[in-house]
């Protein structure tokens, strides 16, 4: 497809799945209403961000991804709307869970599940409790709209996660999201520090990146601690700007619509991919590149 | 250091190199009256961008490391007002001819060099006529101001570079630049999208970026044509937020005072480094993954 229109939507999430999954329903036919060809639904939209703490009776809200009720709900949308939907969802996959997404094409038919590779931790954000870290790795779909990679929340930040599905040949990656305040309270908001850093990835790859975010407090467990999530959901075009952005706390659907051939055009202009060289990359594959390469001045 | 103040700075060439190197000298002397701490002077300023077209004849610019001129020039200013300074050179080194930069620390001593490892080439940047791509790999040095690295130009705009110079310990990234209007024209400036790239590895590692480049037109051959570098020159802060910027055309000295504490701090907090997944990113070792990984679906 030449040309592409694209949505993001943002939403809060209540405690009722049926609530939640009616009112992301909405936004899609909105989106597509407008024109999207591919709309990014947020992370994990089926219940509240239950992550803010460790409890064990969240694991009852994981799926398998055969048999999956609501992901064949949003099989049959695609198909009579004709869009391309990555879903995020929580994965129970025999006794391991993941957070996942599927990647339903505009036909309805399922082309994959890709699992959240990079899974963080810290107060309110406690995943490492819940999720396996992803065994996929980095994966790209061929779609109506073109080839799409979707990475999960925390892999937004890696370079690496950008970088690799770039390289399989993705134009468009797109990112769904559960990010807010943390619960250590009166640090500045990082949500334009995650806007840069993705529009980051859309800069030196010269592609396109969306992200779709939740909005809306949420209080989880009787600990009295609450998420406020920031919204600010986005499109950034192959130079990193923002052609369209949501607030920080309003429902939303944002469209841009992209001319891929010149997205295309441009990448090999620049020649990022020409000039890139992997053989000196070993550092890469390393967590502490002092301890293991000896041409370091350890201080 | 704990508090460190930073110094960019930004100005236009001559074709005469000891007017260059008197200018350059007054904008560090500049930069130390304000504080700097370490200054970071632009790409090759001691002569005129000659890569805007291919003229063996440029070649005798290129000078040894060893007994060099003007690298001593700097090491004795550097001494003189004890400041850090990455200097950026055209190096001789024998029958190979390298794009690279000596890190003189605030005593003087020359910490090493490192050679610009990815090397650009288009019209009015015809920069793989002159470069080897270099030897080095991506270096990091301990300094009076702590642990830096530098990267040249056109690495800025790989994620690999920024990555694996912080997986190496580097607080602060710093990037000599000569970037402006390309020759095909009628394109938009690309100067947003420069400082993004960079902004985003800023965010992606919780780093300091440091970007310094020229400005002015510059016009060499017979051809006509002529290249208008952009300046924009700024530097970063750890959320990618833009704490100092200078305009797109005048000679500027711009400053930063930032806590180094606070940036580790923030680093070791929000856990990137600590969820890294190196065994996902063989992509990353390939220029092309579609073709390498049998995971792939080829359109």
């Amino acid at each position: 497809m030449k040309t592409v229109t694209i949505a993001a939507t943002q939403m809060a999430c209540s405690d009722d799945i049926a609530t939640n999954v009616a009112n992301a329903e909405k936004l899609v036919r909105d989106a597509v209403s407008q024109g999207a060809n591919i709309v990014l639904l947020q992370e994990l939209f089926q219940s509240q961000y239950f992550c803010q703490i460790e409890d064990p009776a969240f694991f009852a809200l994981a799926k398998p991804y055969e048999g999956n009720e609501v992901l064949s709900h949003f099989q049959s949308l695609a198909k009579e709307l004709n869009v391309v939907l990555p879903v995020s969802f929580f994965e129970k996959a025999n006794n391991a869970h993941f957070n996942s997404l599927a990647v339903i094409d505009a036909d309805g038919g399922c082309l994959g599940v890709y699992r959240k590779t990079h899974i963080p931790h810290g107060a309110g954000y406690q995943e490492k409790y819940y999720f396996n870290p992803g065994d996929t790795g980095f994966q790209v779909w061929d779609t109506a709209v073109g080839r799409i990679g979707c990475g999960i929340c925390w892999d937004q930040w890696f370079p690496e996660c950008a970088r690799s599905m770039v390289l399989q040949g993705a134009d468009i990656l797109l990112y769904p999201t559960a990010i807010g305040s943390d619960l250590f309270g009166g640090t500045p908001s990082s949500n334009r520090k995650w806007q840069r850093a993705m529009q980051g990835h859309a800069a030196s790859n010269s592609v396109v990146v969306v992200a779709s975010n939740r909005i809306g407090r949420e209080a989880i467990g009787n600990g009295g601690t609450h998420l406020d999530f920031y919204g600010s959901s986005f499109i950034a075009d192959a130079y990193g700007e923002l052609v369209a952005e949501a607030g920080t706390d309003e429902e939303a659907v944002i469209l841009a619509t992209l001319d891929m051939d010149a997205i295309r055009f441009e990448r090999a202009a620049w020649g990022f991919f020409r000039d890139r060289r992997p053989e000196m990359y070993d550092d890469l594959m390393t967590l502490d590149a002092a301890y293991q390469t000896a041409s370091v001045r350890l201080s």
